[in-house]
């Protein structure tokens, strides 16, 4: 038999109620296998934060770096001063891990809730760049608080950096059936990492004769996200895009609060980190209304990336069939019949679905 | 007698054509009024470029700089790489012209189709920032091509024209009904520029106690875009967001062919420009298809910039009536009514509402 070592951050807010219903499905999903889950607890989050000032220690980094992948509920709470948690935390961690892909599954499930009114078939991934870009953390300002203040931020983008990713996201086009990879900057304003992107992706193109390759600016994706998310299938793009575009897509696919994501790397070198997109949502915490679906998916995330490609997929078809039910449940109102379980009975109702 | 003198640019593809139904509604507005217009046409745009080379010359600007305002239908052709007219021309007007004020008002329409499946009623402007931030040219290669490149790009913002931008976005918001601002950044991420725009925010909103100010992320602003536009009043934001969130908020609001804009330099030191959100459209340009109305709501923000308010509301709301026959006149089929009229015959039936 296995150990999978797994640590857990529930963080704040909401986090702490749906990483339990995470580890309900993985041990569901795992039960009856060689595999056996251990689980390791991190206190990380604004309540560590406001009780000892500190967000990462060198210490849990060194410890999270032993684990087999770490699962993320949600890090943030408006008392915490903006960016604090997120670079000292969040950001640290995806950079410390080299993380350098940040994947995130678009999928409108059946009968799910959509602000389109014709959004037809919704299945894209999109493969965020999460090492680099504007979030390399590398700006200042000079003269600061002054009428003659500058402040600037810097994309930073390295031709190791992009190619990495840009690899990860053809191998991911080639494996899924459609074969299409779309490239999303702005290459026409910014010339000079647009010009890498695009030059890093016409030549590794090269190597995927069966991978049909398009372009699109940012601008532009935004308004197909809403007018013809069916065009997309893999779309590669660095980490503010990404941040921006999978936002969007999480909006049209009913709501940030059903996608998943996995901050990875690929070869394994350090832990990869498996997350909801949505945030600690302190408006609703504490009263077992957050909908869990994001993380469980995120645990699907995390299998396949560890190899339990069988078992990812069992609990993503147990999620899809939960959907389903959950829209049928109520025909004539399912704008909110997603919303009309609690935390623990989606969790229990997945988790049974693998029983 | 006065007499506006208008530098006059079609540029390429579709801007040939709707630019003539702009003018076409403009001297319908200022007829039997003390105002008579004079054009002058300036051949700028891919064509040019392709013949001699070059994308806006020293004397082009010069004389551009003599001119009361600027009409733009649109620049730019597949045959010309990528950022050579934007670069060239396009931002380099924006710049030259201390165009600072990006303005994009969404609209829409009643009876006009939109992706969304419960748009509400959705009336905001979003004031984009136009001479700095990412747009400002000031990024770099190193060992370009190579496995060690590295790709720059600067975001630059400064107190004086983060100011400057923001004060214009208050007294729109205080001229409102609403009287409701929200900026736009990613200040949990970009803490240098992000805290200049938010301090500057901040202090601004003390001379307004009027106006209710509130924030949101990027990301977070996609989504409201489609769950919740109703939210947005005035939004001011960087030139990239701003950038993004138009393009997003023209699909909403039944495509950017409907969107207008205003490259505006509100002192008046340098010309004003106007444009229609979209693009040169060479698919289906030189067939009379393209829908004028973003270039004929250009020329209505046009003339309330030149101090023209009675008129501008005429013309705008000869577009709103022409806009609510156009989607009455195909009950069943909303959907491709807006665009069942040539060119030329939107321009007309505008221009006759002004008759
Ligand atoms: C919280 C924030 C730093 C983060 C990001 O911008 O990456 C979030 O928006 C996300 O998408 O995971
Ligand atoms: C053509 C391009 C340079 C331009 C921009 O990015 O500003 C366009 O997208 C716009 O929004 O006017």
């Amino acid at each position: 038999t296995q150990t999978l070592n797994l640590a857990v951050i529930p963080g704040d807010g909401i986090g702490q109620e749906v990483v339990p219903e995470g580890l309900k499905v993985l041990s569901a999903a795992l039960a009856g296998s060689e595999v056996t889950v251990a689980t390791t607890s991190f206190d990380l989050g604004a309540a560590r934060w406001h009780r000892t000032g500190e967000t990462l220690t060198d210490a849990d980094l060194e410890s999270l770096k032993t684990f087999d992948a770490i699962l993320l509920g949600a890090v943030g709470d408006p008392s915490v001063p903006s960016g604090v948690l997120e670079r000292g935390l969040l950001l640290r961690l995806r950079f410390e891990l080299d993380q350098y892909v940040n994947l995130r599954p678009s999928l409108l499930y059946p009968g799910v809730p959509t602000p389109l009114a014709a959004p037809g078939a919704i299945d894209f991934v999109v493969v965020r760049e999460g090492t680099e870009g504007l979030y390399a953390g590398n700006g200042g300002t000079v003269r600061e608080g002054t009428p003659h203040e500058i402040a600037t931020e810097v994309s930073v983008n390295t031709a190791f950096g992009v190619e990495r990713v840009v690899r990860y996201a053809f191998a991911k086009a080639a494996a899924r059936p459609a074969h299409h990879l779309t490239l999303v900057h702005k290459t026409n304003v910014l010339v000079n990492a647009g010009g890498l992107w695009k030059r890093t992706v016409d030549r590794i193109a090269q190597e995927y004769p069966q991978v049909r390759v398009d372009y699109s600016h940012v601008d532009a994706a935004t308004i197909y996200m809403v007018t013809d998310p069916g065009r997309f299938d893999v779309i590669v793009t660095d980490n503010l895009f990404g941040d921006i575009l999978t936002d969007e897509a999480g909006a049209i696919t009913g709501g940030i609060g059903l996608a998943a994501s996995g901050n990875i790397n690929p070869e394994g070198a350090y832990p990869s980190m498996f997350e909801p997109v949505h945030g600690s949502a302190p408006d609703i915490a504490g009263r077992g209304l957050a909908d869990p679906t994001a993380t469980i998916a995120s645990v699907a995330l995390m299998l396949d990336h560890l190899g339990y490609a069988r078992e990812a997929r069992r609990v993503q078809d147990a999620i899809s069939q939960d959907m389903a039910e959950r829209a049928a449940g109520d025909g004539t109102d399912a704008g909110t019949s997603v919303l009309r379980r609690s935390t623990a009975a989606i969790g229990d109702a997945i988790a049974q679905r693998l029983g």
